[in-house]
């Protein structure tokens, strides 16, 4: 991405301190009291322009979330959706959402053990070269840091457009033993499923019928129990 | 599929008593004194006109091969074409094949427990309909038959066209608590992988460049410790 005016954009992300936070390992352990509440945490890895995470937010207004990027621009981009998406749901000034600057590769400064409950993986980079690989969001060395920010509901839920990203995905998945559920090769195919907040690129790929694949993932042992309690149901 | 002559058919299969078996039934834990020899055995369970299991034959001879179908036609066009495939090879009549008449339903009869190695379930029937989910050769009912059957080396390794089957059949070893590995959602992609037998109608598949979905399921306590052992060599 090309990053133009990068003074311009700090200012303005100084000024959002409601919403933006530039230096999450300040509040590590300490999110409760960002959000004053103790609801269940959702954290967005790589929210690109916001649309997930925003539409999201107003869709479960009960769930504190968490956009985390590294680039300020997307972040400034971010927040102007995300206020925009509240000023249209009730016109009020978005509480129970964060921006937060930061690099995935050291999330485990972000956030305590347990603290969060769910984590959303959509469209990440696939890195195609082999070399890159353990730059994927989904490689096992991610993934343990995961199952540790995770609390007992934690789960993770992923989706890309990428079917390398998407198979080498399930099998670090299967390779550290966390428990899969609801596997889809096909999101959307019989039209946009509603059930499902759409990314901005996942928006413009919908509509190209390209397949978008889909999983979740069960790690606390809260969310085992509950996906043990319903699995029959699917066959 | 249409049946003619099944009379014929039928006088044809009783002359081929060493590779032909009409009665597995008889055979439940005695299949080492049916082959006259302690090796493992790997059954194609829907072996289709057995282009499959006639490769496999030649290309593992110290390998017990069993291929199942339900259809008498099938057997006998199996039974042309493992001849064939082992006069081609070196000559000489298939000592290590058995083709074998039954309806996998009720498999458990045909197999004493630990009795098998490895179970290939190629391009099975994908049975679209939600009422018929239970006949798919992966849905969960058949994978706790399969568990039993196979031995502490034993897996499952499964190939498909169809994408609903495939991400249906993740669900179901997921569900099972079978652990997973290699899954490929485009088997061939780069030109046909050798490293593969193909089926006949995978072999006309791939020339029409339509993705192959496959994965190896690990069932038996060696099985599992040896992938234990590898798996990190895939991230």
């Amino acid at each position: 991405m090309r990053l133009r005016g990068r003074k311009g954009i700090r200012e303005n992300l100084e000024q959002q301190q409601e919403l933006v936070v530039l230096h999450p390992k300040e509040y590590k352990g300490r999110w409760a009291e960002v959000f004053g509440n103790d609801r269940p945490i959702h954290i967005e890895l790589g929210m690109g322009k916001g649309q997930f995470i925003s539409g999201m937010s107003v869709k479960y207004p009960d769930v504190n979330f968490i956009g985390m990027d590294m680039y300020d621009e997307l972040i400034r981009r971010g927040s102007e959706k995300v206020r925009a998406k509240w000023a249209e749901y009730d016109g009020s000034e978005p509480q129970s959402v964060r921006l937060a600057l930061g690099n995935i590769e050291t999330i485990e400064e972000f956030f305590a053990p347990g603290e969060v409950e769910r984590i959303y993986l959509n469209f990440s980079d696939p890195w195609p070269k082999k070399k890159h690989w353990r730059r994927r969001l989904t490689h096992p060395r991610f993934l343990e840091k995961y199952r540790t920010l995770l609390n007992d509901e934690g789960e993770i839920h992923f989706k890309t457009d990428s079917r390398v990203l998407f198979e080498f995905s399930l099998n670090a998945f299967s390779a550290v033993g966390l428990q899969m559920s609801d596997i889809t090769l096909s999101l959307h195919e019989d039209g946009i499923n509603e059930a499902h907040v759409l990314t901005e690129y996942e928006s413009k790929f919908v509509g190209k019928g390209m397949p978008i694949y889909r999983c979740e993932v069960m790690v606390g042992e809260a969310a085992l129990k509950r996906y043990q309690d319903r699995k029959m149901d699917m066959f």
